[in-house]
């Protein structure tokens, strides 16, 4: 297996005007909250380029603030080092953006994303990690020649996992004409500019799929979306969810799972999960099957109200919740003995993934369809190994029954 | 597992009347060439009808000549009991229609097209079963409520074979709007009556997934399709298409599998085989892989030209072609001996079969579109096991990179 892991090395990709504008600004972001996302530094770059038209004097009141300002700018280097550092252990490598660009426009909500994303990459890659000593994450950096680019964090045929995958992407360019028509389909007005839609769409996507079948599979992306249409004016969204697989059921593991994502989503508005909940169940359905994927959770798309500051801070939320809800699971039951049977059923279910990811799943499509994709990064989805058998179907009152039960009917968990 | 395995029982499902007209015209019937295609037996029914008429006089005259049908009746009993005995012989099961029913209407391509994927059927799962003696087939009829059925035959983990599917089905009634939409993005105008479109789609098909990676997957599948517009014309195409799916490449395998088939389209016109050889490299493409799904073979669709009768002769040729094709192949490597590195390679191709399967392959998609339709029958295609490995790239100068050389660039193998 051939990756390529590409370590950390500096994150300043910016030409040398913007580096210099960052490095004024940057003390606003020196305190910003471990959610990293920077809020403060109001007009650095505007400061910055009067500072730099000031250095063209030559007057000794000049020179004597020129020093200051070297010695504020060294205070600043330190801090700015100390910040990176600070990155640099929480995420996985270098924001696709680069960390001066960033904090260039830290007060945009797509840096915020971004750094939320990245943050929770690193959150969720570690929890995992630490389940599973023997293994670790592969990280791979990738260019997008479109525009864009992302990491992919895989372990593969580890103790615990078979294979975890936590993908960071942002893509940007033209909305290819079968995305748009995607879209439209499901109720957007896109205005294209002589066929052009120039679009932004980063987000966090992970599903985990563990050796033990009594551990559950589990599932959650977070993105935001950016189309400019013809007029100039932004479109933009959120969407996402998080959501479990179980081979087997076991109901003490679906009552946390879902308490954990309702705590989340009515810090923010009490009708959220309720609506997200049952938005799960429809979206993650295998139609030809007349099954869920698993026993749901929350999903949502199109979120763009009431506002795009409070919608991002719900998103926020959700993507705290994800170690939270998936960890003391994975905790209590990977060292539980299995039979080979209950393998076999495992992989019967791991057959019903692939289905459902590959012919329903609107994540997988876009991306398939998104000319230059990293399609390794998209597919990383799939399990390890599946299986298909010709008309399987488990003896009654079974406990591979008792799941398929809820997989056709769901079931409310939190009331 | 649990198959509803149903035995042969008589074939007799049309009423009364139709069945003595049936009987009338039977012995055209009796003399079938082994290929299943009633060609002969002129006015059948007509024939029958007028019978049946004389039978309501009672004159002396009528009388005797109503003994001497009688005595005839009794002589085509006989013949079309021989001959049904016949067709049990070569069938997996009774044909969906009926055999009365066929006969009724035997000059009717739909009836002669039905009689040929049926003995096809046959004669593949026979060849199939007699390598591998240890497992047979499961045979499984079905009824699809909204009109047709179907005949599945699955070997599955047998010694040779770890999943073999052959597969019959006869599907009637109105086409969805989403079929329809599929067939107009490829040029087709139909014109439907108050938004309806009956249609007739009827085909044998086949994915044959064998245990030893020396030896490929091999698919099949030959169809009719007729769906009658809003003025009542009909329009009518075949389709099908043979392939091959090596793990590893075996040049003297994919010569004599290309050679078999060009022999079978050259017999009707020398411009077939590389139109359609080409046809199959690109149909069977894995875009987001840019690779093909196999070394090809022979793939078309919406043939409806020069004659149907030209067409379904054609279509017949290619039928037959399927053993020879294949057969020789499993019979020369089914004893290979193998690494199990190399069963790991074939159990990525066959996650690669998956992706195109359910990402691209029309007869699926149609089949997942189609209310009421047996998805069982239609995922048969799917291996019994796959796998999926993040960023797999076999070692240059491999025998897994020479497979994969040939997948992105086609070869002609009979020049």
């Amino acid at each position: 297996m051939a990756v390529a892991v590409q370590l950390l090395r500096g994150a300043a990709r910016g030409p040398p005007a913007l580096a210099l504008a960052a490095a004024v600004g940057r003390r606003a972001l020196g305190s910003a909250p471990r959610g990293g996302v920077a809020a403060a530094g109001r007009g650095g770059r505007r400061a910055a380029l009067a500072a730099a038209g000031a250095l063209g004097g030559l007057g000794l009141g000049l020179w004597r603030r020129r020093q200051q300002a070297a010695m504020a700018a060294s205070e600043e280097d330190e801090a700015e080092k100390k910040e990176e550092e600070e990155l640099r252990q929480r995420f996985m490598a270098p924001p696709v953006s680069g960390l001066r660009e960033l904090r260039r426009r830290r007060r945009e909500l797509r840096s915020r994303m971004e750094l939320l994303i990245m943050e929770t990459q690193g959150e969720v890659c570690r929890a995992l990690a630490a389940l599973d000593p023997g293994a670790s994450f592969a990280v791979d950096t990738w260019e997008r020649k479109e525009g864009g680019g992302g990491i992919s964090c895989v372990l593969q045929d580890g103790e615990v996992f078979e294979k975890a995958g936590v993908n960071v992407s942002l893509v940007s360019g033209l909305l290819s004409e079968e995305a748009a028509r995607q879209m439209r389909s499901r109720g957007r007005s896109l205005k294209a500019k002589d066929g052009k839609l120039p679009f932004c769409a980063m987000g966090v996507s992970s599903v985990i799929h563990p050796k033990n079948p009594h551990v559950p599979t589990m599932h959650f992306n977070y993105r935001y979306f950016e189309i400019e249409e013809a007029d100039g004016t932004k479109q933009w969204w959120f969407g996402g969810g998080t959501d479990l697989t179980p081979t087997y059921l076991n109901e003490e593991d679906a009552v946390h799972f879902h308490k954990t994502l309702k705590e989340a989503c009515d810090k923010h508005d009490l009708k959220l999960y309720p609506k997200y909940k049952k938005w799960c169940d429809d979206y993650f359905y295998i139609k030809h099957r007349g099954e869920r994927r698993g026993i749901g959770g929350i999903f949502f798309d199109d979120m763009d109200s009431p506002s795009k500051e409070e919608v991002f801070q719900f998103v926020k939320s959700c993507a705290k919740a994800v170690v939270p809800c998936y960890i003391p699971i994975v905790k209590r039951h990977c060292h539980d003995s299995f039979t080979p049977e209950e393998k076999l059923w495992q992989q019967l279910r791991r057959g019903r993934y692939v289905e459902f990811n590959l012919v329903y799943d609107r994540g997988t499509k876009f991306g398939l369809l998104t000319p230059g994709s990293r399609i390794e990064s998209i597919l990383m989805s799939l399990p390890l190994t599946a299986r298909w058998e010709y008309m399987h179907t488990p003896p009654e009152s079974s406990k591979e029954a008792e799941i398929l039960e809820v997989l056709r009917n769901p079931k409310d968990w939190v009331h």
